[in-house]
């Protein structure tokens, strides 16, 4: 059954910060009738995301009209709950609405809201919260099952966007092709995954070999990326998903024009081709594997600019290249069945 | 005050696997009383895992004498408890001792083992649990300090003896160096430190971070490593401690005459020389960094094949090599002031 959403992105409403309110609008199974945020009541969703049309920006949960669950629309480094967004989560539950929420703060586990909940006898629901606690094996791996997996030069470029393209574009084909989420918002979207970033470090590579293992009776699995293998924060859940994962293909991601690492701008991106080579060399280390194309988010550009940067990286990396949302995924997908084809033989 | 342990072995005493029993014997503050091992009693420590000479091996908690604290003294793969050792924990409680774990599954959090704690009013030390939760900055890193890291090969190669006889030998030098534990056992002889493999995958790299802003007073620190990049199960945590580390110079631990992963033997290790290239072009995405010694563990191997080994590897890689106990830890700590030397100038 379809639910009805209000998105809480309070204060942070541009498309960076809530990314996991643009990707529910695009994605999600379930319909989003508002976003809350108290500082720019009266604009649409498409005004502040460029995405979701008409839906309102309200600045009261009661101007919300009929709505059965509040999510959790934006991810702060670190996914800690920003204090000022306790009464709109109390409100929400005395106005009997469930919640979603992809932070690192469990809400589940704080006292008050929990009480709450249980008072007015609604479900709060954490998305990372999980229970890993198997190692890697290595074992039953069907070799047939192609792995691609979507990596990065940062964090917040798209991966997700674009691994979720290229399935739907692959099925859209007749491919026997999955989404294979690894994040908050990839889980919201699809419905199951792992949480990997919240899982314990020991457990990492486990975690993720249990989504191949879950899900290799596809014939082709596109893993979600997780931060990047440069990122001073979060190589270490990169390595972990891309160990667990084996992909036998990779789709580098990056975002045209950005030069500093998002939210620690000080610190300057690592080339594309420097990437290319540390994600081959890790990757290799558990199974052979390679770039296949690149995945250019190219929204700080305009049209031109746009080609001329596709036709540049394509040209140093000698790899198709293309953004699959102004593009289209095509590109990338005829080098996954390209891949494949070599694969079966 | 120096406690008196009987550290749990049992079923295991086998050096490769009580590797914690042996790292407290050789290089703890408190003394061990006795063995616990239920199928070898009678023999003595020094029979089993090489070190601890007369210590006795006991099969009953009775005949160890006055015993302040219980230790688990193995690191079972996934660190859960076997379940046979619960009657020996809860006789321990009830005999008064204190328990130090080093386990994933938290002693602490057994609602049997807690019940029995609390009567008998004995202590829980689970020196694995924590509550990491930030992420890395890299703001107020303290130029002055040289980092250096034991990294290694595979699990279970003696990357923290390494750390330990290399800093101890510095210190023994005069130099201002301090051993950096980063797992349970490092925590346990050292005092302080971080269960990295324990903390959620996001605040790895943060939680190491913190480790240097603790410790960057001192001239000289030490990194203990965990796993290897290489590991099939827990390169996620090796790489968030390389990244979080930073290390300006490593030494690559291995141990000879070991062909495939322990516990995993079907799959094969990674050759030293790829390592080096992997290990290099990781740490150098966010530091200047290089591999400047290697430590061999030689304990499978008699002193001319030892000596051979030695020499051969020195070839291969034109690194200074040694078996820091066999040897003495003295070609690496000169490695290491050399570097010092050259990055103060």
């Amino acid at each position: 059954m379809q639910k009805r959403l209000v998105v809480l992105t309070d204060g942070c409403s541009e498309p960076i910060t809530a990314k996991t309110a643009v990707s529910v609008i695009r994605y999600g199974h379930d319909k989003v009738i508002a976003l809350l945020d108290t500082t720019q009541p009266g604009k649409t969703s498409q005004e502040l995301l460029g995405i979701g049309g008409d839906i309102p920006v309200v600045a009261n949960l009661k101007d919300a009209g009929e709505a059965d669950v509040l999510l959790i629309g934006i991810a702060p480094p670190g996914g800690r709950m920003p204090p000022q967004w306790r009464p709109i989560l109390l409100e929400a539950i005395r106005l009997g609405m469930d919640i979603v929420s992809g932070l690192h703060d469990f809400i589940s586990e704080d006292p008050e809201l929990v009480s709450a909940a249980k008072e007015f006898g609604v479900v709060i629901n954490d998305v990372r919260k999980n229970d890993e606690h198997e190692v890697a094996n290595r074992v039953g791996i069907r070799p047939e099952c192609l792995r691609i997996q979507a990596i990065g030069q940062d964090c917040c470029v798209g991966k997700k966007v674009v691994a979720i393209e290229i399935a739907r574009a692959l099925q859209q084909r007749g491919s026997d092709a999955k989404f294979v989420a690894t994040g908050q918002t990839g889980i919201m979207i699809e419905g199951d995954g792992c949480p990997v970033d919240t899982v314990v470090a020991d457990f990492i590579n486990g975690a993720v070999e249990k989504l191949v293992l879950q899900n290799q009776h596809h014939d082709i699995l596109v893993f979600e990326g997780q931060g990047s293998l440069a990122h001073p924060r979060y190589s270490a859940v990169t390595l972990g998903l891309l160990h667990g994962a084996m992909p036998h293909g990779m789709i580098l991601c990056y975002e045209a024009g950005r030069e500093g690492i998002h939210n620690m701008e000080q610190i300057p991106l690592t080339s594309l081709a420097q990437l290319r080579t540390a994600y081959e060399t890790m990757a290799n280390l558990m199974h052979p594997s390679q770039v296949i194309g690149v995945a250019m988010n190219s929204r700080l550009l305009g049209d031109d600019e746009s080609q001329q940067e596709r036709e540049r990286v394509g040209k140093e990396l000698g790899l198709p290249v293309c953004d699959v949302l102004r593009h289209g995924p095509n590109d990338l997908v005829e080098a996954v069945l390209k891949m494949q084809q070599e694969f079966v033989g």
